[in-house]
């Protein structure tokens, strides 16, 4: 079993060996790889993503990114390291999974995972200028909504929601969207397990989405849908289970996948020992769930965050927090 | 002075004359022209907006337009009706209020403008299918970039908040965003009135807005954004006022505007009475505000507004509603 970690910048050279630490704790024969990435390793190679790093990645089958820089205005040449991962690892699926902590972050019981496409719709890197103007391409193929809707729908059956939501923009955009939406559908209406019975599948345009993830948090299982939409909508869902510097997310493709927490890099606290490793440790979770497939350990890692989390709170720093985690696993394992 | 009424269907046939009843009590000479359009208009007619009803809102200068139902599934000839207006009329502002109701709403005081571009990005209507999938284009442009810009620079100078925020997602839509960024910018950095001086003028990505909206809706004044950006971030900002069902907006071009509550049509409640006219009425005080420029008047139909919803709760109904607000008019006319 091989992970390749890429630290990145700022915090993310914290938060990374806080949780591979706790990996560490569960997994001891967990082979480390470690490897460039991000707006340091700009300045220094002249590119975001290394070839050798992707390689890395591709051969571990298995990768934890930690957070990375960025400039502020277009520089040439440069391209954003988690894209570029993203694209050249067909990174499929970008799962990003939001539940409250009991006591911690709010009073609603919120449990729903945004299941993003991860390689197409406004991220395709298409733009060009007109007199006067600018067209960025907006591509939605039948592939990709396909095989979105299939991890989306298993993701949902596997779900205690119950539900998998469907949010698209198809009174607008009725050939991009309406096919992504018409795709989704007839991948849930081929499916054969008898657990798809049990679903309930809705649909939601993107802005009453929007307003419902504030409004009523609960109604929602799993959602799936494009790209663009998945960024914002997960980022809105983000609220739920304390914001950004909480959220874990799993880029996943066939056979391959990336764990990042949302979080950026955080130049202000960099170096402070300030930075929450949570999201980090929750974002390696989703690799031992999705990737190694051993969802009882993932359990353990997210029950050991959520309870370090309700003792230390969401500033304790990540010595304290990591600490508190790895205590807690031990715990959890003796009484277990 | 002249109102164009398109009720359009379902509760839209009610709470617009719940609306014109406000204006013509505060209006005595207001002369009303009622239009056609809509779902069931093109039903009668074969299209939803009918050449005569963008013709009556050209001639008045003023529309207030209900609500309308549309297909669920695409239907051959068939172009949404206000979407329609919008494009012919270039209402290229779309602006939306949102304001917390003291008690009723939430514990938050929130009080933002979300001025959204109305006539491009990726509602132009280019669209086509290629092999495996389909492609949307979103359009920015100088000029309507620049204008909106303009009108949320008139919009945040008048506003208590003090604050403009820019929402884009540059980073990943450099060339079409960040010339709706720049040219924003360039006409802040060229207004010549000194309000503008006092004015924070700050940026967001449109994921990281989202999620503040949720977080800390009193940190927004005026949010400027390109146009699905801003039905996204002002459906969920309208959490804030208590839901869609009670949110304004204004499409304001040049010479013309068309007032619109952003609820729908209900089918499920149309007929029976108890749909809440606070939106339309809102909504009519947009145009007393902006188009007519009558603010005082304006600031009193929204108190009556306040107070009648205050008093009698959202679920009161319309007419219930609609007395409240009328009777709220005079006490405040006669004590003031
Ligand atoms: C940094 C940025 C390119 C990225 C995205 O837009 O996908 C981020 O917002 C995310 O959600 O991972
Ligand atoms: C009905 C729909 C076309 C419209 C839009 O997308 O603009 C609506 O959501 C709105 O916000 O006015």
């Amino acid at each position: 079993m091989r992970l390749c970690v890429i630290p990145g910048d700022g915090i993310g050279r914290e938060v990374v060996p806080a949780a591979v630490a706790v990996l560490q704790e569960l997994l001891p024969d967990l082979e480390i790889v470690q490897a460039d990435g991000g707006w340091d390793c700009f300045q220094r190679t002249g590119t975001a993503m290394p070839e050798a790093t992707l390689q890395a990645v591709r051969t571990c089958g298995a990768g934890l990114f930690g957070a990375v820089s960025s400039p502020s205005r277009a520089v040439t040449g440069y391209r954003s390291a988690i894209l570029t991962l993203r694209r050249e690892l067909e990174l499929f699926a970008n799962v990003r999974p939001v539940r409250s902590l009991p006591g911690l972050t709010s009073r609603e019981d919120v449990d729903l995972i945004v299941v993003r496409e991860n390689t197409e719709g406004l991220y395709v890197g298409r733009e060009r200028s007109e007199p006067g103007g600018a067209v960025a391409e907006r591509r939605i193929t039948e592939a990709a909504s396909r095989r979105i809707g299939a991890r989306a729908l298993d993701l949902a059956c596997g779900h205690s929601g119950g539900r998998l939501t469907i949010v698209h923009k198809a009174n607008v955009l009725p050939l991009t969207d309406g096919l992504f939406r018409d795709s989704v559908r007839a991948v849930i209406g081929e499916a054969e397990s008898p657990r798809v019975g049990d679903l309930i599948v809705d649909e939601l345009l993107v802005d009453v989405a929007a307003l419902k993830l504030l409004e009523a948090p609960q109604r929602f299982g799993v959602i799936v849908t494009t790209n663009l939409f998945g960024d914002i909508l997960s980022d809105a869902a983000a609220h739920w289970c304390g914001g950004l510097g909480l959220a874990p997310s799993l880029n996943w493709g066939e056979g391959v996948a990336v764990a990042e927490p949302v979080h950026g890099s955080a130049p202000d606290i960099a170096g402070t020992g300030a930075a929450n490793p949570a999201a980090a440790i929750l974002s390696a979770a989703l690799l031992v769930r999705h990737v190694w497939q051993r969802p009882a350990m993932a359990d353990l890692i997210e029950g050991a965050v959520r309870r370090a989390m309700q003792a230390s709170g969401p500033a304790a720093g990540t010595a304290a927090i990591g600490d508190a985690v790895r205590r807690n696993l031990e715990v959890a394992a003796a009484s277990g």
